[in-house]
């Protein structure tokens, strides 16, 4: 027997559905507006940085940017109030995100200058994928994730090579080019190995001995040469997963004859010619 | 019952082959003088902006820019006249573009300095593709289109991480660095990271601090990695192409329904069932 | 009939299992202890060369220094002592980076400045490969090293074709540029060569003429194509492996010849014909 | 009946065999002092362009420039005298380097400066790869010329597309940024383009306008994408010629049952058992 509904759980969940659903028109629209909104508070924050900007239009900035951390606010506590557990919202990554959203800005009144910190709400982006339930994007994306998950170990073996060269090839360079020349320290050593390295190449600090842009030049080529190494790793856990996804399906057997490498939309076996079933 | 074609007619004819057709000889040299002379208007333009030239020669720069000009104006006026359906040309892709390469030198008389948009000539250069139709090379353009389109969504995904991660690396940087090095913005500190992440590194702004010289190097090592990412999805892409145009056979045809991509030793169509011939 | 052990051999032994074994608890904390202590005296000497922590805080630098030094030494006495083939240790990779790691903070004493040379301490990080037996990585870096093994040739044949064309880039940019702009010899015209086909780009050297930098437009070109070749020699020999290992099941194994790669519908074994299990 | 050999024909023998042969060991001991000649002769070169070791030791650089140049003369007037068919020989590529190796000394008499152009010279090395006959690395080179050939005309449509963007882009940047920031003139400005678009971002132009950041931002996400299409198509085919020759062999068909895929080094058919032919 259902208990009537009060009025206050009625406007809870007709929230809850305006906040977290993007089924409804009302939900979509909700979503589409905190996004722009969300755009503009970042935007907000980082024209308020720039200085020609922010001496002519400070007022205008800061009202703005207290309006939007005003809903925001509001949105927070409506979906603290509307969800039925608040407290996992609360921990949530979502959650600490929409809290980390608002707060500088109040802690702005105390410490001038902690609203730059409101720039930690471009995190808020993230709810865009959860707002765009378009399931081929949300495909795409998870099967990025799988191909750099799977390579993840080799990467960081690879990293890890790649740091003690730096740390060995930095010392080096710090011994041949001396201090004159802006190798003043191991730590700066090290900081123009991986500039040169990753092939960036800011040119703060050159080697200015021959000896030193010979070692130089070494280390370029090996940079240019190993970069083929995460690109492999990456490239090869690509092309296995759409090989496995599109090409040729190897969970489809046939039952009669057992031959496996089908196409995915294959609907007769190639070596006996009996009907596949459909997935 | 054909009506008798006026002399106008013919003549409109004859010009639409010229300047439409490929197949004719007429046609064909029409279309190299005229990619020479695009080509030669891109130069002039170009020659125009270098100081030493443009003062020594700016006045036969001027003349031979007009003649191209009045050149230019006529082969518009003739594809608007020979052909059909001219209204459909004029607000075509092309259409558009060939009476922009023309306006700019016309609007120069009132406006000084308009004819530097003259140089959206170049996107003339576009009718190559329809001039040279190369059987081969319209294939291999299309393979690389189809590659590129095929993962486009993937390397969306991925364009919109690295974005909001340049966001907030830019705004840490901004933090750490303070204003006297450079980071002197969220925006310009935005544009330093993405200068570093690309690997690109101008070193016009560059992290003096410890601090923001360590966070420099990681984001280099980052940028140095996902570098992966994009190559990966278009090589598996090219390589999935590749493999299905290549190894799985295509020559191989279902006589009943059409099939194409059956492997080399399939027996009986994927598709219908029904037998293959053996090769 | 076993002799009964010594004190001294039972000292050894226990001595081993803590230096060289990895399965007990002992063993595994004092790896542990060590590699901090690698890391820390690493840490260390790199802080020493900074100028501003060296001046205040060298005296506390040095003996930190000493200590871990100390430790090392009695360390590399103990692994000397209680293997079996003590000669075969010393000459061994790992005996040799041990020895390295003390030798210049007592070569210091006689020649101030040596001590710098502790930094080859960070070569004893490669224990880490001993210490963490998780076969998992171990796997993953065979499979690297597999892999870039598989594909030297290819790339030395590469990197040959570089250099030839880094040294006659380099002296038709020394002619085109002349002294003025940084082009003052040969071997810098091949430095710029190969920072700018790796894409590095410091711009301490960068072309003035219209004809340099008209020349470096298409070195660039060249080596933003060229990086192609390493990247897809590494990529197609993992691929290769991964696809070796993956997608042909390697878990089908003939039980009469142990021949593994088998495809997933094989029926009889490639190798010796016996007829393979249905899965 | 042969005809007795003249003294002249027996040396002319032996010269041959010597100069061109690389079985004897004659012939390889030659092969490898002139290796050695044509480095020391490039080095030479080399080392009279830098200024500090020119001063000091331009009189023993020039004498042994001169040397090997009569060295270089005399082993190409025994070349042309050796072989049957001079005229062949001095007009392929290997005579015409080897004459342009010489000439620039001898013209250095009547032109001062004139010696510069021995770094022709370099060229030479090219010999090395008729020296080194080992198949393997031969093999390895032709599988590289291979698939660098297969994939030239995929990428010389991706050049054109680059070559049109720097085009395009380079004259806005010119327009937005002004002559003021060293964006002086169109064609600057399209070098500026390239510097960027390949990542090496020397920094001697970069923007300074917010807006010309912003495109220059722009253009190095673009140039860091499409870096992933040369170095795709180039994977594919190296990934396609590797899945050919290595993992699985097209060309062994069984005759029994006409299964194809066979491994190369497959002795029974998967598929039927029937033992296939050994290539």
């Amino acid at each position: 027997m259902k208990r009537m509904k009060s009025k206050y759980e009625i406007f809870r969940e007709k929230i809850k559905v305006i906040l977290y659903g993007t089924d409804t028109i009302m939900g979509r629209m909700f979503d589409l507006v905190l996004l722009g909104l969300i755009l503009l508070s970042v935007l907000l924050v980082m024209m308020d940085t720039v200085q020609g900007i922010s001496q002519k239009f400070h007022t205008q900035l800061l009202i703005f940017e207290w309006i939007i951390t005003v809903f925001f606010t509001i949105e927070y506590i409506l979906r603290v109030i509307s969800i039925q557990k608040p407290v996992k919202y609360i921990f949530s990554f979502y959650g600490i995100i929409d809290l980390l959203a608002v707060l500088p800005m109040y802690l702005s009144i105390f410490f001038p200058g902690a609203s730059i910190l409101s720039v930690v709400r471009a995190l808020r982006f993230f709810r865009l994928f959860k707002i765009l339930h378009i399931p081929q994007i949300s495909h795409q994306s998870s099967q990025l994730r799988e191909a750099i998950e799977a390579s993840k170990e080799k990467i960081l073996v690879f990293i890890y090579f790649v740091l003690i060269s730096t740390i060995i090839i930095g010392t080096v360079m710090y011994l041949v080019e001396g201090k004159e020349s802006g190798f003043s320290s191991i730590p700066m050593s090290i900081y123009w190995t991986i500039v040169t390295l990753t092939t960036v190449g800011y040119g703060d600090i050159s080697p200015q001995t021959p000896l030193g842009q010979f070692i130089a030049a070494f280390v370029m080529i090996l940079g240019y040469g190993i970069i083929a190494v995460p690109t492999g790793i990456v490239t090869a856990e690509f092309a296995k997963s759409s090989l496995k996804n599109n090409v040729v399906g190897t969970k489809k057997t046939c039952k009669k004859c057992n031959a496996q490498l089908h196409f995915d939309n294959a609907r007769y076996c190639y070596e006996c010619g009996t009907e596949l079933p459909i997935n």
